[in-house]
Parts: C-alpha cells; structure tokens; sequence
C-alpha cells in the first residue's frame, strides 16, 4: 500500500512526520509518499538517496493549525494536506495520514473525495482505551449537528470498523444517552434508538458515558460534538488526575515513594492511556481512506497512524461501509430514506 | 433552618438517609425533618424520644428508583418526596433534600413549586472537582433539549450559585464547546454564546472539556444532555482508571508495594475525587431549594447535602437567582425574550 503523508502537519512536523514514516516503513513494509516542502523534508531525512519505500512530493503551501478550514479549502490548492488528499483521489495513493490543521484535513477530505453512496455526513471513528478493550467512538467530532438518520449511519460505520479494522466479531452497538431505557435521551438520541433498534446491527440499546470506559460495547454512536467532548473530557481528566497526583506526593513522602515504586511496575497502564498507541482516527463515510492524527503526535503515533491507513486500504473499509450503508438504508423505512434525501 | 429530607429516598434509605440527617443535625445546628414512613424511620432512630433538631413527618408512598417520573407526578400524592417538596411549598420547611429517583424529585419540583419569574427550564448544577478548585457544571441534567436562552439562564443560574453559596467572587463563566473561537461549536452554543456575550456576566468564551478539568472556570454551562453525559464520563474513567490500576499491581510486586505506599500518603486525592464531598446537587430556577443527591449517597453525602440546602436557604439563593435572572432578561434583547415567550 502507498500512504501519502502529509510532512508538514502537526505541531512538530516536518521532524516527527518523517521518522514516523521511516519507523513505518522499516515496520510495516509499506511505502509511505511524504508530501510537503520537498527542502525541508529531505534535511529530515539526512540527505542523500532516499530510503527504500520512501518518496517525497514537493509542495509550496501549508495549512496553519489555527487556519480556517473553509479558506484553506478555498486557497491552498498546493497545500501538504490537499495535495496528499489529491494523490489519494488520483489513484496515486491508497491512503492519506495528516495530524495538521483536524478542520482543514476533514473538510479537504470530505470535498476532494466525496461521501460514499448514501452517506449524507462523514464520522470520525477514534479508538478509545477502556478497562477491558479499546472501543470505537464515533463521531469524534466531522459532524456537530446531527440528525437521526446521521446517528444510524455512524453505527453502521463504527461497526464496519470495528470489524474489518479492530477484529471484532458482530460488533455491540451502544447509543450514547443518559440512561438505559429506550425512553431516556433528548429529541435526537430517541428517534435514532429506533432507527438503530429496527437496524441489522448488534445495536444493545442507550449506554451511560459511565459503561462506556468499564467496556460495556465495541461502537459508541453519538453527534460530533457530544463525542468531540467526550473525548477531550477523557484527555483533560486523565491529565488533571495525573496532576492531583503530583501535588499530593509533593506534600507526603510516603506518597513520593509510593509515586517511585508505581512508576516503574506500571508501565502498562500509560501504556493503555497512551493516545499515541492508537495512532489516528478515520474520517468514515467518504471515498477512500484518510486518517486524521493529533498535532501533537509523537513519531510513534505517525507510525501507528501509518498502520490504520494501511490496514483500512488493505481490508477495503470504504466498500465494506458502501456495502454495510447500502443495506442499512434499503432496510430503512422509506420516511427515513425520504428524510435523508430531502435534506442532503 | 428547616430541611426537608425525603428519608425513603436512596439505595440505602433510610438507614443512611436518617444517619445523615443525624450528623448535619449535631455539625451543622439545623433541623431536619425526615419525611417518609413513621415506624421505619423511627426504628432507625432507635426509638423513644426523638433526638433534639428532628422531626418525622409520616407518609405512606414511595417513589421507587425505576418508576416513571410522571407517573410519580401524578399518582404518589403521599410519597416521601412529594410530601418533602409539598412541605416546602407551604413554608413549613425551608429547602428539600432528596437521594431518590432523580426524575421523579426533579419533576416534582419543578411542578410543585414552580419556576422562578423569567425562567424557562429548570437546570441541575453539580458542583465537579478539579486539579484546582471545584467547579459548578450547569445543567447536569434537567433539560435535555435545550434553546440558546436556556443557556444563558444557565449561566446566570451557575454564576449566583458560585458566588452564594462557594463563595467565588465574580465568577468566570465558560461554554462547554469543541474549540476556543466563537465560531466554533454546533447551532445551539453559538447562539448560545453570542447571548453570554452580550450579558452582564464574567462570560470568558467557549471552554473545552479538556480545560473544565484544569479548574479553568468557575461556571461551566452546556445543555442537560450533555451535561448528563459529561458527569458520567467523569465518574466512569475515575472507576475505569482505578480498575486498571488494580489489574496492573495485582500482576507487579513493585506495584503492590507502591500502591500501598499510595494508599497512605494521599488521601487529599481520595477526597478530592469523592463525590460525598460535595453532597448533592441543586435544582436551580424553581421557587425554592431543592437538593438532588446521588442514589448511591452515603451518610456524610446525606449530611454535605442537607449543608447545602442549609447554606442555599439561609443566603437567599431563590431571590438572589430571580433577580439575576430578571436583570439578564431585562437587558436581553427583545428578539431573545419573544423567542422565549413563544415557545414557554
């Protein structure tokens, strides 16, 4: 598979971007396409022959993190991000990987590639550490204004994921809600109960933010911005508590030796927090495969971001969600299809 | 000051219900009158005369923890909850205090009681811990579907709350959003936050989940839903987070010994994340005080509890709240007001 990365995305690019590609390449076998300011990128790489696998595609603009998506849609054409998107449609790549500007990366992706056939929103499906498995979230934040339609189809997306990229066999289904029964949830999350109860997929009904991170389910459905939050409430309390910690330990010494002994037999624990391990999140419901990574990736998370692109190139997500949306809205009754169309 | 306290209401009602009432009575010098059934009550009591600062009003209902809020509304004219809020409406109490079903308490609230003038819907405000201060969360879950203006009742409910009742001078008021800039977020918060702009209060921007636990601001107001949702979260990952901690050291010597050393050295942490703490939380922009407590609630959360009912009554909460709210309104423009009429 050939990934097309984009090198001068995140808040350490081009360094970080082009030692997680020489990491993946070495790793993975994959070919990976840095694109980006061909200068820069080659000093990365210490000058010289190109390593085998890598390639370099120059580029004369780049997207800033704090740049409006919608401007850099409009007028970067030969940005890192856009180009990389473009060799994805051309057929010059199988996938795209960037940790730039997340807005811009969407929205690019969203317009170069277009929605799938019968997709009217795209999801981002990011993998989420719980005490048992990892679970899939979707959205994490592409659509922040959804209706119920939108919600079924993240279910069948996040479910196709789950599957074809995380193993899982018949995916649970989980709407996130704020009570268990059918009847509990505001306008949006009731309407899309039923559409995900009358649906194919293994849909097991409202789930509490509580069950979600004890591993209640494989797929969280929820609208991007409830999961955008959700998602940055886990980030910032993982973080705070990790910061109660050390202003407690500063005041006890029992608790630093205690900080000491815990910090050398609990490797696995930051293992299992650890964002980077995970690597990217897909932007599902569009033509072709493209992973968006945090800007704050280390090259480790680059590697990984790496890995999903080519795992969902290689397994065919974007037929087997064609294929899973397909169904999910020939079963759908014909209201809904109604709803769909009209307000597409 | 007279509590009001729904003595059935809870997992471990009343024996935990009475315990707390107890306590606050002996810390705190208030009087409490436990609502529920006589004999059951009084047997928890230990019988004979009753202890000095407690009253036991008889009732022959109780509200389940599963049963339909409205069903309760409308058929449990004795329930301890219904005759614990009734109590206040007749001035014969000056707050309620209640661990029951949460629905059904919120509902018969509100109903029996009414909404302060100018107030649309009512919003719970869970006062949430952070790496520094604590912070109130509004709505934690009273109104699921919420309009711009509703949000900006939040606010001006949560910042008289800061400032009553924790004292917080001038209280920092953020929005719950996906992102800094006022551009950012769905339909309802940028509405949302061009009202919080325009208002008299110390309004600082969209605040994203990740700062909320930081203790970035003193007021964070998002709608009922995902306020609901944002609460579980938190508790959810704090047990998810202890639960990986445990499946680790169990398999670690180092582990174990420094979870040991841990245990000792930090129980400002514990204390800290230990929702007893903070007792219950406030039903705000109903005629009255009314405290929403956790069905799980332990004694010393009964007793924090009914310290904030003490605290909320004796300060005036209700009035300062009206007038707050009646300021806001006043100074809204009258585009914003019809909109809340129309749709009252």
């Amino acid at each position: 598979m050939r990934i097309a990365l984009d090198a001068m995305g995140g808040d350490s690019a081009p360094a970080v971007t082009v030692r997680g590609a020489l990491e993946a390449v070495e790793a993975f076998g994959l070919e990976v396409i840095l694109v980006g300011d061909e200068e820069l990128v080659r000093r990365e790489l210490g000058g010289g022959t190109l390593p085998s696998g890598i390639r370099v595609r120059h580029t004369s603009q780049l997207v800033a993190m704090d740049e409006q998506p919608s401007a850099a849609l409009r007028r970067k054409k030969d940005s890192s991000i856009r180009v990389a998107v473009d060799l994805v449609k051309n057929g010059e790549a199988d996938a795209v990987v960037s940790a730039g500007n997340t807005g811009a990366a969407m929205a690019i992706s969203f317009f170069v590639l277009g929605a799938i056939d019968g997709v009217d929103r795209p999801g981002i499906a990011a993998v989420m550490p719980s005490a048992k498995d990892p679970f899939v979230l979707i959205d994490a934040g592409a659509t922040v204004d959804c209706r119920p339609v939108h919600l079924l189809q993240f279910g069948v997306m996040g479910s196709c994921y789950a599957s074809t990229v995380l193993g899982r066999t018949r995916p649970t289904v989980g709407l996130l809600g704020i009570g268990e029964e059918a009847g509990k949830g505001n306008e949006l999350t009731k309407e899309a109960f039923k559409l995900l109860s009358d649906s194919k997929l293994n849909f097991v009904g409202n789930i509490e933010g509580k069950e979600m991170f004890s591993g209640a389910v494989d797929v969280v459905v929820c609208d991007g911005f409830i999961g955008n939050v959700a998602l940055k409430i886990g980030e910032g309390l993982v973080d705070a508590l990790a910061k109660m910690l050390k202003q407690e330990i500063s005041g006890s010494m029992l608790g630093k030796i205690g900080y000491m002994f815990m910090r050398a037999g609990l490797p696995g624990i930051r293992k299992k927090m650890d964002y980077a391990e995970y690597g990217g999140a897909p932007l599902l419901g569009i033509n072709g495969v493209s992973i968006i990574s945090h800007g704050r990736s280390t090259a480790k998370a680059i590697k990984n971001a790496l890995r999903v692109a080519d795992d969902s190139a290689r397994k065919n997500l974007t037929g087997i969600i064609g294929a899973g949306i397909g169904e999910a809205m020939h079963d759908a009754n014909p209201d809904i299809s109604g709803v769909t169309v009209n307000a597409a």
